[in-house]
C-alpha cells in the first residue's frame, strides 16, 4: 500500500483524484493539504465525499507529510505555486505527480514567455518527465517528478501523433479547434464562468494566446522531430465536462479513411484508454472515465481529426492515476476501468 | 418623453430594463450610473447592448442628474445601497422605481428583523407604494417611490389572490415551494452560481430564511384583512431564467377545477399579463415576456396553483416598467407587448 | 462467478446497469437482450461502452438464456412488457430483479387503477419483493422476484420513514414536492423531452397522476400500519440526473432540528447508502453514486425533509445491484463504492 | 397593413416569426397552415403565444389564403415539401418568402447533388432572390420569391465577405468550424435532440456534407467571381439557440488586426444588424436579436473570423422579416430592434 499525500485539495481535480484513488487497492490518502482557513473536513470542502472520506485538511508541512509515510504526492496546486511547493517534497524522496504546468514545458525560456514570470526550480524541470504515457511512459518507472499533462493537449497530441510520427501531413497545416466544459477554468469563481454568463452561449477565449499552444508543439515536434507550430483556439461550451477537439491537416498523399482508421488502430493497439472508434465520438461517450476517442474522416482532400474526453479524469486526475500505475508497477487500468 | 436614469447599471436587471425602455416610445434613458472604475460605456459593461446605446457609465451625482433633465429613476442597486441613494433624487421632486428590497417592507421592524440593519429612510419608506400593479395599481399614479415587487413574491401573491380574497382556503395552510433559475442571484459571481457547481444540480437554499417570505406575507395579509404565514422554500435550477412557483393550499370548501378556472379567470379579466391557462405552465412560455401564467388544479381534495415568469422581465424590469406606464399614464402594455 | 443478463438492453438503466456490472467481482454478464433489428453490438447501442463490451444484443429467447447459464436476470423492460416477459424465466428458476413497476404494488387493483390494464401474472406479483433494502432487506436472500424500486418513491420513502415509523408526524399531512432530472423519462424520443423543449425550462407535470404515487402510499402504510395518502408533485428540470425531494410534514409534537438529525442518524447508522447530511444537499453530490442523502429541517413549526440521489443510479441500476448483493450475500456495497 | 400568411406554423422558426410580425406596424398575420390534425389555435401548438394571437392552424389551402387577402407568405416548411407547394401561392401574385432550403442553390443539378431529389420548381427557382440583405439587398425589392438564407451561411458568408470581395485571403485556405445550438434541428424530436443525449455533451456531426455547405459556396463564389470550396464542419452545443463560426484564412499579404477590423467596419458601415466588434463575441450576446457579431484576429499569419448570432432570428426568422421590410420599402429595422 503506497501512502499518497493531495497537494491543494480544493479544487476540481483534487476531488476528482480522490474519488479515484479511494477505489485504487494499492493506494492509501493519508493526507490532503489545503491553504484554506481552518482544518475543514475534506468532505466539508467537497460534499460529493461524505461518508467517503474522514481526513482534514491541514497546511501544507513537508515534515508532517514525511512523518506520515508520504511516497507519492499528487500536486494540485495552482502554477508558480507548484514549483514553490513540491521542491520541499522532492528533495526529501518523495516522488511527485504534479497536476499543474510547472513542469511541463522542458525550455525554462519558453515558461516564461507564455506564463510571464521566470522559472524558479530548474533542477526539477530537468528532471522532470511528461506524463503522457501513451507516448512517455517508458520513462515513467524511473521517474521522481511527473508533469501529468494538461488538458487541451491529450487529444491534440494523440490525435496527431499517428499522422505526425508516420510523416503524413504537411507540419505547418494544422489547426487545432477545441471546445471545453466549464470545469476547465476550475473552481475559483469569476464572471465568465458564472453560470447566467456562460450558460446558453459559446465564445471563444485566449485566442492565439493559451498556454497550451507551447505545451502540444513540444509533443508534435518530439514525435516530428523538427519544429511544429500549431493555431489553437478554445471555446467555452456550457457543460460541466469533457473537452473535444476538430483538428485540421493537410496530408502529404492521399489517404481513404479506412486506411487512417487501420493507421489509428494499430497506432493504439496498446494503448488501453485510446479508443479509435468508427463513429463520430462525443464526449458524453467518455464522461466520467479515462478514454480519449479518436476517429478520422477524409474531406475534400484534407484530414480531420475528431477526439475527445472527459477534461477532469483523462484531461487530469484519471492520466496521473494513469501515470501513477506506471510508475509503480501496477497493471495501467487499476481503479480507472 | 420622460427622461430616465438608470441608477446601478451592472446587474442583470439593469441590463433587461435598459432593453425594454429602448422599445418605450415615452422613455428617453439620458443616464447610466455605477460604481465601476473609470467611465465604461455601458455597452461594454453589457456587450448585448453593443450599437444600441451610446452611453457611458457614471458614478452616481444627483446634480448631474437633474441637470440632464431626468424626471424619473430606475433603482438597481443592492438592499442597503438603495435606501442610502436614491433618497438624494426623491427629496429634489424626482419620482423613483426602486427594484431593491428597501421600500417593500412597510415595518421598518421586519425590514430590520429579516435584513439584518435598521431601515435608514422611513419618511419614504412611508409613502412608498408596493409595486404590484394587479393589486395596488390605483396608487401608482400618485406615487413618488414605488417598491417595485421582488420575483418568487409574484407568482406566490397573484396565485393566491383569488383563494385568498375569496375567503376559500385555510390561510394557515399554504406551502409554496419555487423553483428559480440562477440569474435571480444576481451578477456577482460566488461559488454557489459558478457553473460547474450549481449546472447538473438542483438544491433548496435559504430553507425557511429568504427574504421574499415577509413580502409574501405583507401582500397576502392585505388581501386577508388578517394576518397570514407561508412556508416558502426556494430552489436553484440550472436555467438562465424562469421562476416556477407550486402552490399547496386546503380549501375550505369543495371545488372543482373548471370552477376554480372561471374564478381565476374573472379575478384576472383585466391583468394583461396574467395569463389564466388551462394546461400546465412551463417557464419557457414565459421566457423574455411580462407574462406570468397561472392555472389551478384539484388534487384529493388540496387547492393546488402552479405558476410561473420570467423572473428578470415579469419578476423584476418588466413589472417596473408596467409601473412606469401606471404612473404615467400610458397604456400598461407599452414597450412590455 | 454468477451469469447475469439484461433484458431490455436499449435504455439507460440497462447502460447504467451494464456499466456498474462490469465492476462486480462475482458478476458476469452472458446476454443482453433487445427488441433491436439485427443484433447490434450493445457498444453500438451504448457508445459509451465501446471497448468495454463485446456482446452483441440478441432476441429474448429463455432457451437461449438458460443454455447461457444464466441464474440471474434484471429486468429493464417497459411496465407490461416486463409481466409478459419476465415469467419465462422464473418458472424455470431464473432469479429476477426487476427494474420496471409491474411487480411493485401489491395490489393488483391498484395496479389496474393507475396503469390502466389488468395485472396479468399474479402469480409472480404474490411472491415479489419489494426490492427497498434499507427497509425490506430482510426479505431478499431468498427473493425469487425482487420488485427495484421507482426513482421518486426512494427519497420520499426513505426520507419519512424515521418519521411515520416513530409516529411523529400526521399522517395526513405528507406533500412532496419533487424535482427530476430528464433521464428519468428514459431515451425514447418525445416532444417533452426534445432539447428545445425542456431546457431552459421547468414544469410540473402529472400533477395528482403520476404512478409513483400508489408505490409511496404502500411502503408508508407498512411503516405506518395505517393507510397513508400523500400529495406528490412531479417537476422536470433542465439536467441529465438527479431527484431532489422536498418534503412538508405537521408533526405530532415540537421537536428541534437537532432531535430529528439525531433520529435520522440512528435509524440509518447501518445503512451505507443513506447519508443523513448536516447541509442542505444537492443532486450534484450524489450523481453517479448509490447515495442517498437527507437532511431535516424545522421551519415554522412544520418539519421539512429535503433528499436526493442519482435517479439512475440509486434510483435504479445503483439499488438493483445493491439488491443483487443481498440477494447472493455479496457485502451490500460491492460494485457501489 | 400587409397581410400575410405562415405557412407551416409548427416548428420552431414559424413560432418565432409570429412573435416578431405581431410587433410589425405594417404586417398582419391573417393565417397560419399546418399539416396538425383538426384546427388546433395556434397558442396550443405554441403556448408561449397564448393571450397573443386568436388564430386556429388551417390546412393550406391557396384559394382560402387568396380569399383571405394574403400579399405575402412567409415559407416555414421542411425543403422539398417547400417546392411542392409554395408555387401554388406565387403562380397567384403571392410574393413568398420561403424559409426552407429550396430555393437558394440556383443550380438545380448542386440542389440534386446535396439533398438527394431533382429540383421540381425550376421556373420559380430561377426567379428567386438569395435572401441575405447585406450583400444581395438590392435585388429585394422586385423579388417575387425570396430564398431566406439558412442559419450557418450567415456567419460565414458575412464573416468572410470584406475577406474576399477585397481578394485578401487564399480562396483555398477557408475552414469553418462551426458550434450551433440544438434549436436548429428543429422541432420533430429525435434521437440525437434528445435531451439526456445531447445535454452535457459536444459532438461533431454531417461532417463533410452538411448541405449548407454549397449554399456557403455559392455566395463566395459569387464574392470572388471565381469557385470558391470550404471546409465546413457543424457541431452540436448544448445550449437552445446561437451559432459561433471560427474562420480559419490564409492571408495573402500581412494585416495587423486593426487594420482588419477598420476593414471590416467600413465594409459593414450601412449594415444596420452587423456590429464589427472588438471584443471577442459571444452567442450569448446576440440572443433574441437580429444582430450577426463579428470580429477579427492576426494569429501567427492567419486570419481568423469569429463570429456569431441567433440561429433563429438573424439565421431564420428575424432575416425574414429584414427581408421582408426591404421587399416592402419598410425601414429594414422595423420590428427588429
Amino acid at each position: 500500500m503506497i501512502k499518497v499525500a493531495i497537494i491543494g485539495g480544493s479544487g476540481y481535480t483534487a476531488l476528482e483524484l480522490i474519488k479515484l484513488l479511494l477505489h485504487h487497492p494499492a493506494a492509501e490518502i493519508v493526507a490532503v493539504t489545503s491553504r484554506q482557513e481552518g482544518t475543514p473536513l475534506v468532505s466539508e470542502l467537497h460534499p460529493a465525499l461524505a461518508g467517503r472520506i474522514d481526513l482534514r485538511c491541514e497546511p501544507f508541512d513537508a515534515d508532517r507529510l514525511l512523518a506520515k509515510g508520504v511516497e507519492c504526492a499528487f500536486g494540485c496546486l495552482p502554477h508558480a505555486a507548484s514549483m514553490q511547493t513540491l521542491p520541499r517534497l522532492l528533495e526529501r524522496g518523495v516522488r511527485v505527480i504534479d497536476l499543474s504546468a510547472d513542469y511541463r514545458l522542458r525550455d525554462p525560456n519558453v515558461y516564461a514567455q507564455w506564463y510571464g514570470h521566470a522559472h524558479e526550480d530548474l533542477a526539477h524541470l530537468a528532471q522532470a518527465v511528461y506524463g503522457l504515457p501513451e507516448l512517455y511512459g517508458d520513462e515513467l518507472p524511473a521517474a521522481r517528478i511527473v508533469a501529468n499533462p494538461g488538458c487541451y493537449p491529450q487529444p491534440a497530441i494523440l490525435g496527431l501523433a499517428p499522422l505526425i510520427s508516420g510523416r503524413h501531413i504537411a507540419l505547418d497545416s494544422i489547426i487545432i479547434d477545441s471546445k471545453s466544459g466549464v470545469s476547465g477554468a476550475g473552481r475559483q469563481p469569476k464572471l465568465t464562468t458564472h453560470f447566467p454568463e456562460c450558460n446558453e452561449s459559446v465564445s471563444a477565449y485566449n485566442v492565439g494566446q493559451h498556454r497550451h499552444t507551447p505545451e502540444i508543439e513540444q509533443a508534435l515536434t518530439d514525435l516530428a522531430e523538427e519544429p511544429v507550430e500549431v493555431l489553437f483556439t478554445p471555446h467555452l461550451i456550457p457543460m460541466d465536462r469533457g473537452i473535444f477537439s476538430t483538428i485540421y491537416t493537410t496530408p502529404l498523399r492521399s489517404f481513404s479513411q479506412e486506411q487512417l482508421l487501420e493507421l489509428y488502430r494499430a497506432y493504439y493497439a496498446r494503448a488501453p484508454f485510446v479508443r479509435v472508434v468508427d463513429h463520430l465520438p462525443a464526449t458524453k461517450f467518455c464522461t466520467g472515465t479515462n478514454f480519449l476517442d479518436l476517429t478520422v474522416r477524409v474531406v475534400r482532400g484534407r484530414v480531420l481529426v475528431l477526439g475527445c474526453e472527459d477534461n477532469l479524469v483523462r484531461g487530469a486526475s484519471g492520466v496521473a492515476v494513469q501515470n501513477f500505475n506506471r510508475m509503480y508497477g501496477h497493471p495501467e487500468t487499476t481503479a480507472l476501468l
